[in-house]
């Protein structure tokens, strides 16, 4: 049966508290730990031109660094919005929402694609 | 009813479709836009004490940056996902997995927690 | 005789020269790299209390990392600001000014610790 | 006169403590808002194709971005080595022996240009 995040969750809970790592785990460490993960998936891409960036999974050891950091950068988060009380998902969905509303969709014939994307961050 | 993490992903793939967003959504870009924006998590954090960040969500407006920045770091992690073509959820089952091999749990009587926490990255 | 920034650049334009890395020295590649590398800076920290960072640099395997992150960011800093011409001196003197405009000193018995520091980041 | 490192280095020492900021800046706090300020530099070019990358000082506007943050990554790495007591242009000069006998140059005819870059990080 297919993994939810919520299961996933609760096994990373357990996996810490059985290692006794919970003291670690504060927001200031995680925020910290996560920023340090998603730099190591940078990594893998940061020389690599677009084309090699493209295809980086028909390369077997960058495809494993790639969905091991990807389960690292989504571990940190996970842990970090236990330790704040934060629902991810609820989050995205809100966000998506907001998003909708400030970038609406081009009508119609208004056409052409842009030349650089607006950040989406607020 | 609550938004599943695959929901979401469908979710993000029509916003940047309809904004014609998808030729700026290559593997590099969303590696480093998710740094970028972990980075911005990260901020909110950098100059609170220990104390004034486990208690982050009782101030109304830095509980929204959050919130909002949690959702920025998992849209762009899952966008990213979606280029590469990795499951993030099965990518974490497997890690989980490693780790649990990796890291055994301390037996009965070995006790006392760690001075530094081991780095579970790999 | 104590290097100076600008000896130090050049020797890293020749480095890369010699080994016919320019290709690779673009201004987003640097940029991305930067970050990776202030990321593994960071990596060292994260897991620390205020206190165990404090005294980082008595332990010497650590001390070795220090050093050698903090060297990793400023070649690419470096590097970077070559890629676009960008004199990191100035642009820091000039920033500095700005600064001393954007937060006076406090007068005279304004006095008092601020609980949370402003972002100087524009 | 051109300013020295060492010169801003004290200015930034006085602009602290003139402000009663010291207090924040712990090496765990400066390592946190290296990183911050390193993805806030990589956020100018996280859409950018390797072209428009190439061009960014000759935007006005994005020129003045890309000053200001990179201000901001060096003024951290200063604080950030005043208080653990490193001397950064030190480290950089001995990172580059080390760089120099890890990557010999190649021998003449050796030749060709590298498909992806060695990471010179240790």
């Amino acid at each position: 049966m297919a993994p939810t995040l919520e299961g996933l969750r609760q096994r990373l809970v357990e996996f810490a508290a059985a290692r006794e790592w919970e003291p670690f785990h504060t927001p200031k460490n995680l925020a910290a730990a996560l920023s340090v993960e998603a730099g190591e998936l940078l990594e893998i891409f940061q020389w690599l031109t677009p084309e090699q960036a493209t295809a980086v999974m028909s390369d077997p050891e960058r495809a494993h660094r790639v969905r091991d950091e990807v389960a690292d950068v989504l571990a940190y988060l996970v842990q970090f919005c236990t330790a704040v009380g934060v629902d991810p998902l609820a989050a995205l969905a809100a966000k998506i929402e907001r998003n909708e509303e400030r970038f609406p969709v081009p009508g119609a014939g208004a056409g052409g694609a842009l030349d650089v994307k607006p950040d989406v961050g607020e």
